[in-house]
């Protein structure tokens, strides 16, 4: 069974996103400063580091949970479609036919709880890890709940101010963590944690 | 005339101190889980680079300056004793009296702001650097002011879930940073960044 991780762009003080996210500001104000090399990828140089440790992701993924905020703010942008290469499966309120586009599954939707969706995601990853894919607050359920087993951060070097807090409403018990590895580039610094229970 | 820069550790989910700091709980409800790396550098094995990294820092520094919440924190730890090998200058509300323990000044007081602070560190501080020390509340007031030049923090893979968060109040026109370096440890990460103007 594969292992359970969350892949996140943080600012260095803090924010996965900014304020007033939606739908039609995805990834709040001034959030774009917080991933946009994540989508300079393939255009900018110097950026091979950051390639490599997106490609390792990518490898690894064999299932994504992400969150209802995420889904429905990353609809239009994404076109309706899945961009992982992976299925995907999105926490919802209420049950939900799954999302169909050109006769493909696109999102799965899944209305009774993170450790369902869980069980789901394992059920189609086989060997390969669940990726906790954001935003904030699921990362922060799978935190408090013990079922996250890495957590990889893209600290991007930027004060934002204001917005939604990666690390929020966690205590003390969530414990310490061992960073097992750190990868530069000129626009970001990687930085992957083990999760020490 | 050298740089100002700010050195401070700081938690992955942003803390500089815990919860219910005082005179009787200097670095605040678990903050000794941010700060023990720092106390560990002359005994754990495997530390080399943490001293080097503060070896550095102490020979770039040609004067300190702290916020009267660090010093009246730290005086009974440091038995009144400026523990830094450069002039320290603490940020007071009212004119005091410079502290002095076996006839040297330890400790000078500064009451009428930040930039006066700072003219008469630089005064002192020759072509070394001014560092400020901290706390976060000083940290933010130097980088809201644009008088920081650069700024190290030393991510510690701890997540604390509440206390004095390092970066806050600030907004998106602090701009952008530039990570100049990036120094592993067991312990620690060490991130370098220079403030783009």
């Amino acid at each position: 069974m594969g292992m359970v991780f969350a892949d996140i762009s943080m600012s260095l003080d803090g924010f996965s996103a900014g304020s007033n996210d939606g739908p039609a500001n995805p990834l709040g104000d001034h959030g774009t400063r917080i991933h946009q090399w994540f989508f300079g990828l393939d255009n900018e140089p110097g950026h091979a580091a950051d390639s490599r440790v997106m490609d390792e992701v990518t490898s690894r993924t064999g299932a994504v949970i992400l969150g209802r905020r995420m889904f429905e703010n990353g609809l239009v942008p994404w076109s309706g479609v899945n961009p992982w290469a992976a299925p995907a499966f999105v926490l919802a309120h209420e049950p939900r036919d799954p999302l169909i586009v050109d006769g493909q599954i696109q999102f799965t939707f899944v209305y009774n709880g993170i450790e369902s969706a869980l069980d789901q995601a394992r059920s189609v990853a086989g060997d390969r890890d669940v990726i906790i894919a954001g935003g904030a607050n699921i990362v922060q359920q799978f935190i408090r709940s013990g079922l996250l087993d890495e957590v990889q951060i893209h600290i991007v070097p930027v004060l934002l101010g204001a917005g939604i807090r990666l690390f929020d409403q966690l205590d003390a018990r969530q414990g310490e963590l061992e960073c097992v590895r750190v990868v530069e580039s000129p626009s970001v610094t990687h930085l992957k944690y083990r999760i020490v229970r």
